[in-house]
């Protein structure tokens, strides 16, 4: 199976193999752009930008336009029926029924996801919310690999707002899955988001290791916060507890990959507060550093202060090229999810789509996912989403939510299968204990607090009232 | 004569017999799309959105595209200069000499007929105000035929808002051309317009009986407040002073058409408030009825709450292949309109568009409509536009604004005809009086008020000043 | 070298042997429309409307499409990333990697030249602020050639808004650079501003006279201020030092340019206070007078209420027409930038662009233009942009921006030369003083007040602190 008629939501949904066969494909388009005319003749990209964007619209609707497609475009939510109460899916149900491929950028997380579960036609998430932005990052890698020949092995520093930058998200899977080492440089306080960094453990492989706070004097510029060495990697500070970064950047960073602040996504008055001064800044004075000498600098754009205009003329800065290629990465990716080029057979062969499959977790009442960005406690989407949740660890128990991918710890559980015939067996426990690991994950039922549970009729079971998180400790 | 350079503003503007011309070229257009590549290239279709919508624009520049035709797009009525106070006429002579077509949406009523007189070429009305939205018609009567087979004899319900909601008033029209029956189940304050009733029964003929307060009690969740029944339709009913809610129902509904609130167009409070409480819900339970057994339900989309999710997988459910039609059948009008597909000879047999005639009413000074969102009002088009009616009633004196088709009757008249020459003769009467009646149509003057009638120098004829009122009924 | 590869800023882009050759084009274009539909086939076209617009982008996008080309649109600035606080380079970068060629309109005075610095394609301005809009005065200069047969020795009026109307400012230059005479018509308080004038006098000679009071009082609806006179023009009046007004509008106005008042510009309250009783009407009754009788009136569109309705259907308005040729225009020229069409040999003998040849000043530290609307001394652009200006007259010392065009008198100056090794005698002088008029033009450095000249390390040359500018006049 190639790519034709699926759909590109997160990094999960392309294999390292299949990336490599669209970049080959890049090239191709990229050296033969004025030739491709005729490629999507006749065929309609729906280009729904929900949130303002210039460069993600502007490249998908010309790379459409380089294959000889048409184009319909929303570019402002504020003028279309969304606006008069319409939910993600009756929008994606009709304009499924007009075009042949859906391109959507929407603040909400998972909103993609949603769009793709009812359009009944290719969806391509161009960024929803803070969660991911797929084609940016193949759009980055392609660029790694132009620049570099090769991304395995690499040694990638992610720089500035680590913890709402989707382009981040995004990349930090695809790293991952190429084998690249990367290390976190956030602004304080925007650090990688645990869900993160617990899937990339749990499903990458590789350590994740914290820089301690004495070596993070070493070099006040570089905010170098943690290093993820991939499992493969052949790396002497993989056996070590502690990062010496010293030895650390005498190695040589390959690549920087620099992030504007995500203002527009801050929830905390903390996050804004004192930002600019805090906020780490690529100049020139910053690129003498050693350990940049070979350095490509990177950015998704647009910029704000974090990236100095001093350096544009620096050959290590490839910004623009990075941004030039967005249109033949997206020829690419058009073409073969509208099945008008042939996905290369050496793609296909093995597992398209790896990960680890894990229980599902769906019940019409009871949680819902406790990100408020998320697309499925919307009012609007409410009516119709059920939440729906992935269990990806049973300690501690942690749903993840199948939408926006946040992490969720419910404080109690119960089961289906124990209270059957027997009300007096409708009881339930503290997630952590050891009653809660028994149970079975399609029988599972969670609770966001002990009052919740005892609304739907089950009572705590074994221990007294106010006590029982000291019994159940004792156990 | 067919379609071809000519506007579709109202359903005024399609005989029965076209429109069956236009269903069976929908037809070959939706069998055949990937083939209408060549059908409009070169020709351009100015979208111009000038309130917000997804659906009708991107179906119209889906289906623009899809015959290979260009689009130029006004998604928002802020960035044009309409906001820099310039006139609907203006905008419409400057666009019509760019484009080959244009599509209009306007929150003015009547906004469409303005653009249709200064464009000089075809213009299609996407909705204008509370007014029409003959196009959404269209794909609402091609889908009854496809799901139904023919639509005389019908019977379908119409469900909602039938005051501000501007596809009922285009689809009464429609339905009543073709001989279907119409039951109206409005919520409570969201009647049919008095002037769409009168206009319905004198040019249409049949009959509009309201049901009685005490067969409305027989069931409580189908709001029927009044039934249209065509002329030729053999039907007991059509006899009977009263209705008979229960032996209506009997038959069974063939179609039921929900519509949202218009809440963006409501004038008063108390058309918003307890709206939610009091607004009828189609939902499964409702459908369980047995006069819904073979119903198709329908809706134009967006909806909010008036249709519930639960019944989306119910087959009775059609909506999403309503919206879905909306692309070939305007396919077929572009192609008709533009003249780049040739009318089939069968339609233009007879008399293209039928319709009463009316004496004109046309004056300089004097009247304007009273409807506040009439485009003959606006202070960008009162500058050039002149307030022009038809007489569409004598007793009462009824006016028919041209432009928002709002009745209007004015209390005051006087004749062009009586003082010439003897300033003694400059007399105004009441509009109900005899005098009025023996006015010639060419030579009426109306005034609204006696105020206004005496600043334009007339007198009140014969009856003393405060007392005519009595003096008039009198004689 | 003919057009392609080239942009379109200001007038100064253009001879006016080029402008002949592309109205020959656009003869062609306007008589062969449908058979242009191959000459842009598979080039792309980024429309970025950062400022309200129909028409102009409009007829842009209907040039392109007619020409087989691809649009990209950007129609409203708050949907980009340009709300995020982008620079003008940054886009115009990204945007000049995707596209063919741009068309940008933006409320910053010198933004088109930003963009065209940075884009890397060629660029056309489409109206910057109240600086410049080529390519409606191409629209314009067409239309009276058109109508006139030739422009050289006319008589054109121009009406209204002379200070912040761009179509104005362009159009003054390229009627100077065919030999037209100029009647200036201002609203009061709304003059041609003085830096046009100047520049009109020394690059395009020719005299402009003022009108004296008294002459005025002649004809009240007919606000003419100043005339200019082209060099080559054998007018009597050129000699006088008033113009005589009776005898002047005795020959007949040849075109009547008719402008609305550009209040989104307006900068102090006065210009707003009591406008519209003194802004001139053009309407039926000023057209009465016999110096319009063979007038042409012509506007840029949109109007509001400086143009009646009641002159609409009198075959002197051409503002439609005038409209209409917008698209013929802009697919000329489209075709000879984008090289799509040769350039003919006749227009490119001599030189491409006159001008004069100006000293450029340009410091890292220093002056900035004093134009608030000036795109060099915006927040986002100020960080990379380097002021830079022409020094146009030494005698009052005139600095011009590079950017808008603004005229800037500095009132002190000094060298770079007189100080070298000797810190006595870094010494700062008024720029009206005999010793300013002997630095030569690169050694010269500007200072807004005396306070920056010793901010920077100057002292006041021999002139005793406060007496010096008795001092200075003295010698």
């Amino acid at each position: 199976m190639g790519l034709s008629d699926r759909s590109l939501i997160t990094m999960d949904d392309l294999s390292s193999r299949e990336m490599e066969a669209l970049f080959s494909m890049t090239d191709e388009m990229a050296d033969t752009m004025g030739d491709q005319y005729n490629v999507c003749q006749g065929k309609i990209m729906a280009s729904l930008f929900l949130e303002p964007s210039t460069r993600t619209r502007l490249s998908f609707e010309t790379a459409m336009h380089r294959l000889g497609g048409n184009v319909i475009t929303v570019a402002d939510a504020k003028v279309t029926s969304l606006a008069k109460g319409e939910s993600l899916a009756d929008m994606a149900r009709v304009v499924g029924s007009y075009a042949d491929i859906i391109v959507v950028r929407h603040p909400w997380e998972g909103a993609a996801r949603v769009v793709a579960d009812y359009a009944g036609i290719p969806v391509i998430n161009a960024g929803d919310g803070g969660h991911q932005h797929p084609t940016q990052t193949l759009c980055d890698l392609y660029t790694i690999r132009k620049e570099r020949g090769d991304i395995r092995g690499l040694r990638i520093a992610l720089w500035g707002d680590l913890k709402y930058g989707r382009t981040i998200h995004s990349l930090i899977f695809a790293l991952a899955k190429f084998g690249a080492d990367m290390l976190f440089c956030p602004s304080p306080g925007l650090e990688v988001p645990e869900n993160i960094v617990r899937k990339l453990i749990a499903e990458y492989g590789g350590q994740v290791e914290r820089v301690a706070a004495s070596d993070r004097a070493v070099k006040d510029a570089f905010p170098l916060d943690a290093v993820y060495v991939t499992p493969s990697s052949p790396h002497q500070l993989a056996m070590m507890p502690n990062i010496n970064l010293e030895a650390e950047l005498r190695e040589g960073v390959d690549a920087l990959y620099v992030t504007r602040p995500q203002k527009e996504r801050f929830i905390t008055g903390t996050e804004q507060e004192g930002l600019k001064e805090r906020y780490p800044v690529v100049d020139k004075k910053l690129l003498r550093g050693r350990e940049f000498r070979k350095t490509i600098v990177m950015h998704p754009l647009p910029r704000v202060d974090e990236l100095a205009y001093d350096i544009d003329a620096d050959p290590r800065s490839i910004y623009f090229q990075q941004a030039a290629r967005g249109v033949p990465i997206r020829m690419a990716l058009l073409a073969l999810l509208l099945g008008a080029r042939e996905w290369p057979a050496s793609s296909t062969a093995g597992p398209t789509i790896p990960g680890v499959e894990y229980p599902v977790y769906r019940r019409d009442s009871g949680v819902r996912c406790d990100n408020p960005a998320c697309v499925s406690v919307q009012e609007s989407e409410a009516q119709y989403l059920k939440p729906e949740f992935k269990v990806v660890s049973r300690d501690p128990l942690t749903l993840r939510c199948v939408y926006c991918e946040h992490g969720y710890q419910p404080e109690y559980v119960a089961t289906t299968d124990w209270h059957e015939g027997k009300l007096e067996y409708k009881i339930y426990h503290r997630a952590d204990s050891h009653w809660a690991k028994r149970i079975k994950p399609e029988n599972l039922i969670v609770f966001t607090s002990a009052e919740e549970a005892e609304a739907h009729g089950y009572k705590a079971g074994r221990y007294p009232g106010t006590q029982h998180r000291e019994n159940d400790t004792g156990e």
